[in-house]
């Protein structure tokens, strides 16, 4: 169910429900994601050939979360037409839902003439995300209390055009090719229920292109997404409700990288609260160590300062619910006519949570009141949306299996849309 | 020399100047490019791991031209700032020349503060072409004559915003981060002495996501590179001068995907005179088969209707220099704002060869006069430059090697920009 309620958040999946509900994780880690159970998720990827590339479309939750993050993404945000009905968002995640997962595999969905075009999927993920306005027409009392948005910050320079939509297309690839086709079919076979309302295109490390292992950097230089969770426990308790289902935040950062630039690297690394190097906290080893923000320098100043955009963002003693998996995607744009600026870069920051109240909003507010690296970053876009459980093939659900339990779905978002609540 | 005349452009490189010609043009090919003599170039790359990937920037040629297309583009226009003179584009180029160099290289810039982010370059390739107000400022006398620009043509819909600047920087590579920091180092490090005029970014398939030795195919799903010079005959016929010069056509065309795609399968066939699935002609069996056009089918029609594209494309056979090399790149921007379009999409077609006048603009007033394409693409953009030889690195030029013979230029344009002339 989408409404997912704060209480027994911590208890994550594994302890909620006794031993049914224990059976029933192991079920949903097994099914919901590409990543060997275990293993690291969200680093570089491996160097296996891209052309035997794909990831699987259905499980218990959507492809495209826990999915390592591709290198190319289009993020499209959709408002349905006028006369849009509860019945029409059905019909339309019916029809996304079918090609999507024909793009994903391989196949050419019934409607395009070019089959060509979708030979070799390149790991393409295609995710839904609903806004507000799909749970106003389709089921009122089942929208959950966060899809309000996310609340108003002192620092916010937000602008409409990157703002709230009904429905959110994720879309990534490791192909730009592929990438651009899918955004291109998905929106040619929505035409005539939806239309798209912002495209938000970024870009991460290419397929291969960095080694095994090693977290991607964003345009700052630093490494990005270390703290991200990575075990099956993390992601039950961080990530996935027990039905399958998340949320997705957007926020679009513009970065000063003329300014950021002007800085030297110990002035970076003080900002940050890591070394650029190797993305170690400043009282640390390794990237991955443990900072330790107690720690002081012969002088008795914090060796990391308590405003460092590391200090700021870590989740405090009593609060280990703040945490979230990150999947950011750099943006760089020619500079506006008559700009001395030397680029329009920034970031595409995409947030994945249980419950973006208990654990995104806390973050982000702590951060806009004395993050440093706020100096260089103005936050011009916000949206937040509810990702349905993922889907199961037509024909291939278990007979043991309800809705309830996530991943049956026929199509995106079925148990919230069904039941003729439309 | 630049100015390169149209009298003796037929012979080549190789049947140019005899004994010292021909051992000067071995020299050339051997040492001009990346891709094995003899083996096709333009075509989809391997499968070796990316981090081990680079283009050797210096050689009597430009990387970045006869190498296999990368994913990503930057082309990057400038113009130069008030009060640059000659000897302020001699200081720029001394500057980009060594810059590029280190970061093909993986090495970092001496000008920057940021070494993890130039590790693996890639196949980075930046090639710097010159626009008619360098020659004006430095060598009034040595501008071809071809650099006053493509004819206007009589379809033409060329917007200012994609016009001819004074210098242009080709920033290629398989990494999409390392394109967007080479095009971000580049840009700060010439701040001073020019500044963006324009920036088209394109993309092709990823390194590795389509089988070796495919054609790519543009959002038209046409292959499209099919005709390339491939072999180092090729290349000296068609591409490179005999001091390793040549240039480079920029023509931004916007195709009308929503229209094409209304198509069915067979008249986008006859429109273009190649099948769409392997790209043959529709006289052929295999995409390399060379098209008959006097054939007929059982009604006495032609199969390959004279005003398909590749029909109109094709030189005729008294004007067999009418070929040239294409390195296109796709985009894929958001429709503009209540545009009922679902993309703004289409092709950043870069073409090069020895002289503009002679293989390009005949082949392009042909397209322009009847090319059944026409109705679904529009040309919005237009530019030429010159594109300087090849470097040597300061300290390896060969003590035989002189300046004529091109590739041991200290910087980029030297043999133009120094001499006392400016």
């Amino acid at each position: 169910m989408p409404g997912v309620s704060r209480r027994g958040f911590l208890a994550g999946a594994a302890g909620a429900a006794g031993a049914a509900g224990a059976a029933w994780t192991s079920m949903l880690l097994a099914g919901c994601d590409d990543a060997p159970a275990g293993e690291e998720s969200n680093s570089a990827p491996n160097n296996e050939p891209l052309t035997g590339a794909a990831v699987a479309f259905d499980g218990a939750t959507q492809a495209g979360i826990r999915t390592p993050t591709q290198a190319h993404l289009n993020l499209a945000a959709f408002n349905l037409r006028d006369g849009v009905d509860a019945a029409g968002v059905r019909r339309l995640m019916r029809l996304w839902t079918e090609d999507a997962r024909a793009l994903a595999s391989g196949r050419n969905p019934l409607s395009s003439l070019e089959p060509e075009m979708v030979e070799w999927p390149a790991n393409l993920t295609i995710t839904c995300g609903f806004g507000p306005r799909v749970f106003a027409l389709a089921a009122p009392d089942a929208a959950p209390a966060w899809l309000g948005g996310i609340p108003a910050m002192r620092r916010d320079a937000l602008r409409p055009e990157w703002g709230q939509s009904d429905l959110v297309l994720q879309i990534c690839a490791d192909d730009p090719v592929m990438c651009a086709w899918a955004l291109r079919h998905m929106t040619r076979a929505g035409v005539d229920y939806a239309r798209i309302a912002w495209l938000q295109q970024g870009f991460m490390n290419a397929y291969g292109s960095i080694p095994k292992g090693r977290t991607p950097r964003n345009l700052f230089g630093q490494v990005d997404g270390t703290v991200n969770p990575s075990t099956d426990d993390d992601f039950a308790q961080q990530v996935f409700n027990p039905d399958g289902s998340s949320s997705l935040v957007v926020r679009r950062i513009a970065m000063d990288l003329d300014g950021w630039e002007r800085l030297d690297r110990a002035s970076r690394e003080q900002v940050v609260g890591r070394r650029l190097d190797d993305g170690a906290p400043l009282t640390g080893h390794d990237e991955h160590d443990a900072p330790d923000l107690s720690a002081r320098d012969e002088f008795g100043l914090p060796v990391i300062d308590p405003n460092s955009h590391m200090a700021r963002a870590m989740p405090p003693a009593d609060h280990p619910e703040q945490r979230f998996l990150r999947r950011p995607y750099n943006y760089n744009l020619p500079p506006a006519p008559g700009s001395e600026s030397l680029s329009d870069a920034g970031l595409i920051f995409l947030a994945y949570q249980k419950d973006p109240e208990a654990q995104f909003t806390p973050v982000l507010r702590r951060l806009m009141e004395a993050d440093r690296l706020n100096e260089w970053t103005t936050h011009i876009g916000s949206a937040v949306y509810w990702l349905p459980p993922g889907t199961a093939q037509p024909g291939t659900a278990q007979p043991g299996a309800s809705q309830e339990r996530g991943g049956g779905d026929a199509y995106w978002g079925e148990t919230v849309l069904a039941g003729g609540r439309g």
